[in-house]
Parts: structure tokens; sequence; C-alpha cells
């Protein structure tokens, strides 16, 4: 298959750490208005093609794999085989979750259902895939929390829902603790769909609540390219904030145009730009996690345009990433770069460039007199830098 | 001027801890587009209109009383007349905040600039104003970061951004406490506009950075309706959350239609559930705060229309207070929420209907048989509940 | 079952003209993140059920009655019970429409499709579900393009989309002429979802075609609140462009929150204010069209819960439409327009209040001394109009 | 200046007919949040430098050339020399407009005020910016009803607005028919902002009010990027649409996040690939009209950076132009296309593959068998068609 595909500077090998969710590239193409377009592909085949391609890994819902209604004997069965695929490929499972939201039992939440039964069903279901997930000897265990919201307010007071949502995740960090599972959570937001407004809609939000859990260093963030841009936010300032608290742990890389339905669409088939930050964001920290896909192939599409939709994918992170040391190679970028560095690091009169506190610099401050009238008139070059910046993603540069 | 207004239970009094900004009462109705419509109307004339109209007190940015260039002898001269204004009519000013974003100096940001200048600025800035505050017996200080943001990415790493503005409020903080100022602060998030996109952008990201500060307890949020709802998320959500935190410590009340620019109308003029249940978290968590107006008086509006606009929001949130306890007073909507109680309640077997771990009630959820089919298939009643709630808003119940 | 609901004004009787879609009521709350959660309601059960609330009629895709595999013999049964039904019941089914985004085989478009086989068996069902319209007796066939759009713009031009789907409408017009149908078509419009961009995606866009079209006169519109509130556009400005063009044929009523997916909430049940202006649009207009709801049950609800939200849909209607009568017997709110409506009649010195142009007229216009002071000065008591309709809609006043 | 700017195949020059306003080079960068940043550029500084950019014209609202109180002598005078600098510089001014929105006077409206006088003065005021612009050549006189809208429904009805705007559209096109002016009229939709709600808030609603008027053949449309955008729709849909139907008169380039304020922000430097779609669509067209630029630099720009922005957004219109021109030279895009055009064009048995109605052929479509499981199983490979497409958007092909 591979002939179909350039061979060319942006192959993508297991060391770039690419893994897809079996529900993506396995995405059947059914939707609101309309029925499944391709057949299932069994998991077996996904991670044989995905090995094929260059990916490093792959991830799964518990009910992906194991449907919800399998015998011990099935399940036993299918984990067999799966395991034995991987073993062959060398593809890894990094990261694992559980399905909170297409039974209908839970249609009125999980965790923060009203009914006692289903939230202690939740915990059973996800102490189950937990079990599964590290099985596989996933690392990271995503929660996402599909139908933790509401259609109406009247039925369930916000806070009542963030401290039910707080002791199941409190419940199953000691759960992970007491069985010594080296794995930890990564919670992932999303605005709403298919509730009318979920919990937590954002990274933010739910960054906030990681800090009131029992155990905060045992659960970080999976922040979704398409879910913060539904709401119109820059997806980059978000991981850029759970970044620098520390908060990373996984990343689910989609495209999305914003205000509008989940869209899943192929990573920087939309914003360029947005995508160009986003990977030079990655790439800048050295960060070390998966570059996980988390979207599906047009509904247009056959099971080979499944296989292209995983291809270019990982293709265009690896375009992404060289336009980023083109970014940082080019003298008229570094320049306008050195010229904002100058700005930061310059010490003001005899203040300094950084401002901690201390009483003697509190009374320096207040009384410096600033030249205000030139730091009103300056410019900041950043139209320059701005199109410098969209030149290098349009390859003129 | 009363008499133009109904004599009537909606009545607003002071006990009712209304504010206003003097920057919207007073708000001249310039917009990108356009020109002042009104004439200045001076703090003393909003201080005896407000106190007229029954408001609680009022509060300010800086320069909204003390002109950026004024000497110490006009400033002086200001606050005298002002606090007279103040003791005559009782008025207090429970919060202040400074103007970080009108002065071209500020048009790369305050605390976030590239320039270290500007940051040494807005902190001088910054300490004036919390000085005046003190002065002025507020035990609010918000602050809403106008500038802190970027058209492009190219310019600044959100990480920065975040580090400086933590830089700014920790000395903030420190400057408060080396001053015995008993003040706290609460910021306030914005996602776009003035700026393309602005850092921090929702009341979660600002409450997730809360926890990263050097001193948390001083620190909490100022949520605003218009700017929570400009990214279409649910305001009550985001309201709660702060207040589960108990970080709620000021509000901006206005109204939005979602997913365009900064509206800043009179409260409750749009999406009145979403108002109705805003109000009825603040007043089933008893919440002390003040109710604080930060909109403006539409543009085809001459003076009176300002006052009208003024009473007006007061007017709405205490009709919607009556329509909390109608609510309450409601028998189906009451047996509607007992029911969802009761399902919140009741022990799951001998599981109990709260969770906290132990390793043998893990166990005991993992091997607990549910009846799946009965949850799958029950309903919750709450289109009914969601229109009765609809028709106390509407006045039929 | 009528018990369970109030007797009062507000109680819906055929002569209102209230209808639903078979799929209205019938949805079984399958969405994109999970499967069914009620149990499939036959057409003879919808059509008693509707009867019995005092629905006026029912409405259908050719396929919510007949699956697409009937045989002849089947669909002849099918017919035969259901026309027993609606002459039982009395119902009417005043619309029908064809479903072309169902089956896999629309998933690139229908009539816009690539594959000009598509775009002919979507014209042979299309053809087939006329002649199912005609037989029940609808006067009015609805055309919805569910699969006309676009993921990506490299496939295919939006001028050929336009110039296809104008192939296929004139096609259709001239199949009901040449047929001697009396049925009018009603072309329905939606920015997107579940395509990525729909061509045509406003009711503007859609009005805008229709003039283009071989038969203009037999073509209108069926607006929909949620397609319309998707994009953040005031639904009742283009219902009341519709209206003044003489192309409302008929409306689709729901609740939808702005910039996300389709919602098709309960009407009234979002956004109560748009509510109110909409239905005051359509009774001012004494508009005669059918009240149609194309909204579904939360995913929460049972069987029980879809009757209860057709009854509310109706309801609410009901309990807007007297606001609009008492909004009109408002004393302050007369005097409130009747100063506008004096602005807009009262002569500008000799040259009129409406402005037919003539030479002299312009002439007249053009060296017309204006007082502009005055009219940059005046005030509109919009607050003041805004609140007491506010009030009004509160049941305040 | 040149110099400042690269020497290569994207060097802007006249026979480009690239145009700006002087409202937009020229933008002091006020915001609704802040002061200008930027002196005020003379109009004469203008022409001169977009001349030296390589601009082929200039276009104006009256007032950004004559202040509305300037007197006979000083609109002699200003014209005088504007019209001096033209001749010396060779740009012309295509296209005229009006200020209908920065007075006060029209706070409430222009064309659709509610008060008469405010209507009247409007039309003196568009009659004498008329004049201006058949003066200075401008063959296009755009109107954009900057506040024809409203923030509440209670005060005017939308079909009176509809009214109200067709009365001022016919009047004026009489009036330029009357002097035997040769300029054609651009209408241009936006959705929101200055007002809460304009009327006809789109380009398809304005499309359709077109056709309503008593010379449609003079009026078109002036599509803005930013504007439709406001509302994530699809810009080139609509100019496609405004193409298909001859009514692309003009055009308004520039770069928008949607839904969020107005950003007017640097063409192509949002959302690449939408602009590639735009610049395609034209090109494709051979549309003969103006590349037109509204839009303004970023706020954090001194004079230097209005330049920069002006020479990088016609830099950038060139960089697509040849990107289209790829497009179209590549093998495998072709290829790909040509599979779709096969499926157009070959007939679909004896039917054809066009549908221009017979009663033969709706019988022979009636009954003709399709072989539906072949459709739906079929993929278009879109993916890879769009991969291929933004793989030559980022250079790589």
């Amino acid at each position: 298959m591979r002939t179909r595909y350039p061979h060319d500077a942006y192959c993508p090998k297991p060391e770039h750490h690419f893994t897809f969710g079996l529900w993506t590239v396995g995405n059947p193409g059914r939707d609101p208005f309309g029925d499944a377009v391709r057949p299932t592909i069994s998991a077996i085949q996904i991670v044989n093609k995905l090995a094929e391609l260059g990916a490093y890994g792959v991830c799964l819902h518990d009910n992906d794999l194991v449907p919800m209604d399998a015998t011990a004997a099935q399940t036993e069965r299918i984990l067999r085989e799966f395991t034995g695929a991987l073993r062959e490929t060398g593809l890894k499972v990094p990261m694992a979750t559980t399905n909170l939201f297409y039974d209908p039992v839970f249609k009125e939440g999980a965790f923060t259902s009203n009914d006692a039964r289903v939230r202690a069903f939740a915990l059973q279901k996800t102490m189950k895939s937990i079990d599964l997930a590290v099985e596989l000897g996933a690392e990271t265990f995503v929660l996402w929390g599909g139908r933790e919201g509401v259609e109406t307010n009247a039925a369930k007071k916000p806070q009542d829902a963030i401290k039910r949502f707080r002791e199941a995740v409190n419940f199953l960090c000691e759960y992970a603790r007491d069985n010594h599972y080296a794995v930890k959570f990564a919670l992932e937001a999303k605005p709403n769909e298919p509730r009318g407004d979920l919990f937590l809609p954002t990274t933010g939000h739910m960054l906030a609540f990681i800090y009131t859990l029992d155990h905060p260093e045992m659960v970080g963030l999976n922040p979704e390219v398409a879910h913060e841009q539904m709401s119109g936010l820059d997806f980059s300032h978000a991981v850029g904030q759970a970044l620098e608290a520390g908060k990373l742990f996984h990343i689910d890389l989609n495209g999305q145009k914003p205000g509008r339905y989940d869209q899943d669409l192929r990573f920087a088939s939309e914003d360029q730009k947005g995508a160009f930050f986003l990977v030079k964001l990655l790439e800048d920290a050295k960060w070390s996690g998966m570059r996980h896909f988390d979207s599906h192939p047009y509904r247009t599409e056959d099971e080979q345009g499944a296989w292209d939709f995983a291809f270019y994918s990982m293709r265009s992170y690896l375009i992404l990433k060289e336009k980023v040391a083109q970014f940082y190679a080019d003298a008229e970028i570094q320049d306008l770069l050195e010229e904002q560095m100058r700005l930061a690091e310059t010490s003001v009169g005899k203040l300094g460039c950084t401002f901690q506190y201390s009483n003697r610099l509190a009374t320096a401050i207040k009384t410096h007199p600033f030249a205000l009238e030139r730091l009103r008139t300056q410019g900041f070059n950043y139209e320059r830098l701005d199109q410098c910046t969209t030149e290098i993603l349009m390859g003129i540069r």
C-alpha cells in the first residue's frame, strides 16, 4: 500500500510516536442523519494496517475491542488475538479509555448521573476498562465525559455535578494506587454535543477541576483540537497553559471549523496556521507524549480513503514539524524575534526586566518616570512577522 | 424620577447590594463604527442618580474618576468631591479596578507585554489604583486583562504570557500584603476582543491559573455573563464551578448573544432562562457578593435611557429572584425534583449512594449485578420539568 | 392522557393548525455518540396520540412511513392503515418531504452529487415521494438538502452545485405541473451538519436561489428556527424577509442555542424572547400556514416524555400568542410605539415621509436643511420598550 | 521603500487591480476599548504610497476624504489636491461609498431609521456621495448599512425595515439614471456589529433582496470575507452564488476568525485554505472586478506596519493565484478531478447526465433500476484530493 504515497522526508515512522484510536480509522461513517457507509474493519486489520503505514500505536475504548455483552471466553479470545497482532507488528497501546456514552444506560450522564445506580455502574465499567488498559500496557487512561451534561439546568446543580465527577475521579485514582497500576489519568473536555451543555467544558475548566482532586499528581489533561475550537478558543493557548502547568498528559489531534458540530476532520486539513502553532508548541517544548489522532475519514470515503486519511494525518504533522525548523532558520524572522527578546530582557532603568516583589522594588516602580510617549508610538512589526510565518507555512520562503 | 417606574415588589433597595460601574451608566455610546452619542455624565451625578434609583454602590476604573494626566491637586479635588457625594448618598465603592487597555501604551499588552517597560508601567498604574481602591473602601480589586492577548502567535509563547501574568499578580498580592490592605483580587476572563485572542480566555482557564499563584487565597474570579457566552458556554456552569471552589469573589451581570462581539446588554434582556438559572444559583448559594452590572445602555438612548437601563437591570434581577421562590414553591416541580433526589440518594443494593474508595467497596461495585435494561428504559421527565420551569419564567404558573 | 396536562386557555386544538413530523415525536434518540433510547412508535400510534393531544396534522418523509425496500404490497397495506387512522382521527397531512440523506447512496449529495446516477436516483425517489404526498393530500412538499454540501471545496465548484440543484427543482416543478398536482415546494436551508458546509446555507441564500428558477411562483421557503440560529442569525428577520417576499410557505418551529450542533429542542425552551418575536411576526401577519414542529424530545425521556414534549410545544406557542395580545394591549408599550410611528409618519418639512423618486423630490432633499443636532441627541426609549416587552414575556405586566 | 520587500514573482502591479480603502491603511487603530495608536495619514500620502507599492486604485467613504462639515471652498481644495495626486500617480478610484454609520444622527439606522428625517438625510448624504463618486470616476458605489439593524425587535418590524431599505435603493437607482451616471450599486451584508442584529445579514439575504428592486440590473453585491465568516458561513460558496447569478459587482478581501467581532485582518492571514478557494473561484471565473482589501493593520503597528500590511495583502493574493495554477498543473489532482468529471458526465443508462424535464424522461427515471449497492459503497477519494490541495497550499508539491 505504501506505493500509493510519496517516499519523501515526511514518511511516518514508529519513532514519531503517532497513534490512532481504533474508533478513528475504523469509524463506519454513521452520523445523526445517516447510516454507516463503510463496513466494520476488525481490530486486527487496523493494527496491521497502522503498522504498515508507520504508526507507533493504537488506542481504544473498552468496547471498541470487547463488546459490552462479551462472555469471558469471548473476551479472552479477542484479547489473545489482539495482543498477538500487537506482538507481531510491534504496535503499542499507549492509551486506553472507557465508553461511557454509547449505551442508553448513560443517557442522563455517567459519573454525574442523578441515578446512583448509573454512577456505580460507570465506576464498575471504568475499573474493568482500567484493568484492560493496564493489561495492554497503556500508561495513560483517558476520561471523556461524553454524557456528563444537561439539556436543562432545572434538574441538576452544576456544583453537584462537579462533586460527583470529583468523587468518581478520586475513586479511580485510589483504585489505580491500590492495584499498583502505573497508569495516569488524562481528562478531556468538550463544550457540548451530544448533550446540550457538558460540564467542565474547556481545557481550562478541566484543569481547574484537577487542582481540587485528592491526587492531582495522577491526573492531567487530554486536550482536543476540535473540542476547544468548537468554542472558538485558540487551541495552542490551552495547550500552552497545560504544558506550563505540567499537565499535558495526552493530546487529540484533528481539525474543526469553529462554532459548529464536532467535525473530527483530518489533522491540519483546517486552520493550517493554528496547526502550525500547535506543532511548534509541542516541538519547542520537546513534549514526549504521543501524537494521537482523534478524527475520522470523510463519510464520502471507502476503506481506502480511511487509510489515506491515516497516512495523511501523520504526514501533515511531519510537514508542519519541518516548517517549525524553517521558522527558526529564517533570518528575517529571527531578527524580528530578537527585537522582541531585547524589549523583553532589557532592564527598565534600574528596575530590571522581571519583577519579584520587594518593598524597595515596589517603591522604585511606583516612582519611576516612564517615557510613555515613546511606548505609545513604537511599532512591533507584527504584520511583517506574521506574514513571514504565513509564507513559511505556504512554502514561499 | 422614581415616578417613572412602577412601585411594586421589584423595587431595588440598597439592601439588595446592586452596584454599577461608572463606565456603565456613564457610557457615551462610542463604538468601533461610531462616535459618542451621549454627553459625559459626571461621577457625582452618577452617584446621586444611582442612589436615587436604589443602588448600593458604584465601581470604577482609576481613570473613570481620575484622568490619567491629572495633577496631584486635581486628583485631590476630584476625590474630595467624589467621597463627599458617597457620604451624602450612602453609596459604597465595593470594587475598583484599573484601566490597562485604553491608553496606546498598552497596545501590545500590559502585564504580558513583550516590552518590560510596559509591564513595569502596568504595575505602577495598578499599585496606584489599588491605593485608590483602598482609600475608597473597596474590598475587591478586579483585574481584567483587556490587552493581554495576541493577533499572531508568532510573537509570543502562551507559556511566557502566563508566566508574566503570574509574576504580576504575585507582585500585586505581595504589595497588598505589604501594605496591610484587606483587598482581594478578582480575575476576569474574556475570550477575544479587543485582541484577536486573549490569554486565559474563560472562567475555567482563569480559575486554573489561580491555583498556580503564590497566594491563591487572595485571588478569586469575576466572571462576566457576556464574556462566557461569547464562547457559547453555559454561564451558570462556570459560576457554579467558581462557587464550588470558593472562588466567586465578584460577578459582572449583563446580557449577550453567543458568538459575536461583546454586547454588554441590559441584564436579562437576552436569554431569560439563562439569567433565571444564574439568579437561582446565586440565591440558592446565599452568595453574599455584590450584584454588579457591567453593561451599557443601547446607543439609541439619551441620558434618560441610561437611567432606565440602570433601573431595569436591578428590577429584572428582583423579578427573577421572585421566580426562583416560585420555582421552589411549585408542587409539580417539587415532585419532579424529589423523584430525582430519590434516584440520587437511594442506596444501590448495599453499595450506598456515594462512593468513597475502599478496596472492599471497589470489589463490591465491580461484581455488582446491575439491572441495565431497567436503567436503559427509564424516563427522567425532564421535558416536563423544563416546561414547568419555562412557565414559571413566563409567569404562567 | 390529557388529565396529565392543565386544562386552561393554552389548550391546543385542531383549529390552531399545529403539526408534527412523524420523525419528531417518533425520534428514538439516536445521536452521533449513542444508540436509540426509545422503541419505535408506529405511525398509527403517533397519529392517534397527536389527535388526542389536539394537533391538526402530521407530516412525514417518505421513509418515515414506507421503508425504502418495501414491496408494492407492503406499501399498499401501510398506506391503507395510515389513511385509515387519518380518517378516524381527522388528522391531516399538510406537508410531506423526501429523505435524501439517510441512505449511504446520498453520502456525496443527492441533487448536487458529482455522480449523475445519484442525481437521477434522487429525482426518482423524490417523484415517488411527491406522488405519495399528493395521495395523502399534502399541499406543501418540503425539500431539505441534508447532504447537498462538501467537506472539501476541492471536489466541487459551488456554481455547479447551484446549477444542479436548480436543474432538480425545475425538473420537479415541471413534474408537478405535468401531473396537475396542486403541491407547492418549500425549500429548507441549513448551514452545516451533517456535511461540513451545506450549499445555500441560510433562508436568505435559498430565497435568492428561488428567484432564478423557471417557476419561482411554485417555490417558497421552509425556514427552521434552529437552522438559522446555528449561524447566530436573527430568525424573525429571516422569516420577516420571507413573509415580505410572499415566500413563507411553511415553517419549522423548534429551539436551539447558537453556534453549535443542530439541537432541535422543544419550541420556546430556548430564547423565549426570540420565540415571542417569531410568534408576534406570524400572528401580526395573520399567516395562514401550519405551525409545524420539527424537533425531538430530550434523549433522557421515555415515550411519555415524547408526548409531554409534543403537548408542551403547542402549549408554548399558545402562551406566546396570548403574550402578543398583551403586548398590543399594554398602554405603556402602545405609547412608546406610537412615538415611533409619529417619527415615521410625520412629513419632513414638505418632503413627505416616504420617498418615491422624482427629480423634484431629489433636489428638494438634496438642499433640505436638516436640524442634525436635534437628531443626534434625541433618545428612542428603547431600553424602556424592551424592558416592557421582556416583562410581558415574564408575565409581570 | 520597496527595498524592504522581496523582488520576486509575487510583486503587485497596477495590472493586478488591487485597491484599498482610504480607511484601511489609514486606520488609526481606535477600537471599543482603546484610543487611536497611529496618527492620521493624509489621503495624498496614502495615494502616493499605494502607488509606490503597486496598487491600482483607492476607494473611499465620502467623509474619509471630505469632512462632514467642510465648506464648499474646503471641499473644492481637498478634491483638487486629491485628484492631482491621482493624476500624478495614475491611481484610480474604482469604488466609492458613503458613511451612514459614524455620525450619531444614524444611531437608530439610516435608510431604515424609524425617523423619516434621518431617512431623508441619509438620501441627501448618499446622493452627494454618488456625485462625488462619479466625479472621481468610480464605477461602483457600495452601500453598507452599518446601522441598519436593531438591538430590540420590539421597535421595528423586519418587513418595514426591508421596505424602507428598498425604497432608498430604488430612489438612488433612479437618481443615478436621472443623472445619466454609469455607476452600479454593490450592496454589502453583515450579520451584526455595531448593531445587535443587522437586517439582510448575509450575502444570500442581500441577493434575495436585490431581486425585489425596481432596477435589479443596476444592483449587485459586495461580499466581504469577514462578514460572511462572522456567521461561520463558507465565503467561497456565497461568492460562487453571487458569480453564478451575475451579481458579483465588487468584493472585500480580508481575514477573520468565525464567531467573533469584526476583525478585518490582513487577507490570507487566517484560514489560508479558505483564501485559496476564494482566489481559485475568482481566477477560475476570470472575474474582472477589483481585488479590493477592506481590512486594517494590527493595532500593534506604527505607520510602517500599515504599509507592510498593504504590501503583504497584495503579495498573498498573488501567492495564492500561483497556487491555483499549481493545483491545475498537478497530475495527481487532475486524475482525481477527472474521475469526478467522468461520474458527472457519463450517461446514466439512456437517461443522460443532465435532466431537463420531459414526460418521457420523468417516466424513464421513475422506472430506472439503479444499482444502489454499488453507489453506496463507492469511495470518492476526497481525503486524498483534499490532502493534495493542502500540500499545494503548504508548498510541498
